[in-house]
């Protein structure tokens, strides 16, 4: 599997890649899955992969060595809406090829993409490209995007993100967030290649292929982990008590209603009834039923 | 969706469940997922469900209200493992009698269940159940199981739950899980079921149903969003300087290798060829190459 991440910002765009590809847990390799198409002081285009290798790798080799029947290329394209419509062809060309035959072996076609950067005379851009060869843009109400495997990775982003956020800060987000994935998810693997896109610079200016030896990595990796560990502790455990807390203290009874008071049936687990003849076993004691505890009979 | 967890440990079993049922987004609804069958003192035994609602519930019906062919029932069982079995069984009873009707309307048979409590003479088990009826049960390695939309929450889980955890503490852990899940994911949705059983009760004594209005929970929404935010912001954000940094201070530097020293290919981004005839544009001065940036010619 895969996880890739952008967000654009006022102030460029972050793209960050894993680079672990498996076909069930014998196949397991690297390989990238961002690659950058640069032409200095014109454009910076960043496309990122998910999905089968095989149409992602082509999808990218046909971007990177053909050209489209009206000679449209993303060095070509005027701007950033052109150049992802050249990608979603690009798409749409490899399904004419692949497709059908992918499913005689019930393989789908599968295979998801990110596509973003710059083209001198508009400001930075996002999109999402789908297998179908559409798109969607990113906004200042959705400023990211995600593919693979994005779910582990998505709280903190939604808790944290915001368009105005300088871009290292947005750096170290998506490297939480994939370090998040990287914890929970054994097909999502380092190295990670990050590159930080600033506003007009036309060219890469920071990237980082980040692998276990990373300094910075390794600090997010730990502190991250070890931060979450104390604030978890220093957050109070939930309380049964029937006993209301003494005044001026918030109350953490997870059963304010307990035995002895009105207890609504909000407070009641959803019981199976017992199937007639069950009940042979004689009267049973609801210790949760509200009021003082009474006997009841079970059907 | 759904989002169910439950947690194994030497203290007991915590149990958390959602209520939002969704086919589409035009019909969501409020569906309890978690069933008790108690007898006091001889067994408490809850099922959580997940998947399609019709399943799901079918499956609750069969086990409440039928008994199987050689009379086995939850009821009846000596242990854990006969009422594993006989929810297996109710499994593939449903199976039997819908999957093929739900195959012509391009319905796919999806459920998933977490079972598990406690019969008198042994300890408390926990058990995930699959579609096919078959199952496997938790394991100090692995002490919990998650269904529905479990990807959200699992990082916390994975963080900071061990066997040895008091009870509830871990249901502190399930209910931030849940909080993680409910704020990215629409589909999963309170009030919530959380029922805490203690090691040897045999019977409930710790439930509560928990919506936006309860207090406890208000906290931890509110305080683990703050908290995060705030840890957030105190790590560091990386840098991208080619100047090292003081002796004995960390190097979070992101790059570096940079101009002027040697960098390695691992700190260049995977840069597409331009095509043939591209390069009329001229020569490209690559700033990020490493050495004292040279101008070099594209192919």
């Amino acid at each position: 599997m895969t996880y890739c991440v952008a967000m654009r910002l006022d102030a460029g765009i972050v793209f960050l890649s894993d680079s672990r590809t498996n076909a069930g847990v014998d196949h397991i390799s690297t390989f990238r899955k961002m690659t950058v198409f640069e032409r200095a002081d014109d454009r910076v285009l960043v496309l990122m992969t998910s999905g089968n290798l095989a149409i992602s790798q082509a999808v990218r080799q046909w971007l990177s060595e053909r050209t489209a029947c009206d000679g449209a290329t993303v060095w070509k394209a005027k701007n950033l809406f052109d150049a992802v419509t050249v990608v979603g062809d690009a798409v749409r060309a490899v399904y004419d090829r692949d497709a059908e035959h992918l499913k005689k072996f019930g393989v789908d076609f599968n295979c998801s993409f990110i596509f973003g950067g710059q083209i001198k005379g508009e400001a930075p851009r996002l999109f999402q490209v789908y297998a179908a060869g559409n798109f969607i843009e990113a906004t200042p109400e959705n400023p990211y995007f995600q593919i693979g495997e994005a779910k582990y990775g998505k709280p903190i982003i939604d808790r944290v993100l915001a368009p105005s956020m300088p871009l290292d800060e947005a750096a170290k987000c998506a490297l939480i967030s994939m370090d998040s994935t990287l914890r929970s998810n054994i097909s999502v693997g380092l190295p990670l290649d990050l590159l930080v896109y600033e506003h007009d610079a036309l060219r890469v200016t920071r990237f980082a292929q980040i692998d276990y030896r990373n300094q910075y990595f390794e600090m997010i990796h730990n502190t991250w982990g070890a931060r979450l560990k104390q604030v978890f502790g220093e957050i109070p455990d939930p309380t049964w008590g029937t006993e209301p807390p003494p005044a001026a203290s918030p109350d953490y009874r997870l059963r304010p209603l307990a035995n002895g008071t009105a207890a609504g049936a909000q407070h009641q687990p959803p019981r199976a009834p017992s199937p007639a003849g069950e009940s042979a076993k004689g009267d049973v004691v609801f210790q949760t039923v509200a009021q003082n505890p009474v006997r009841q009979q079970r059907h």
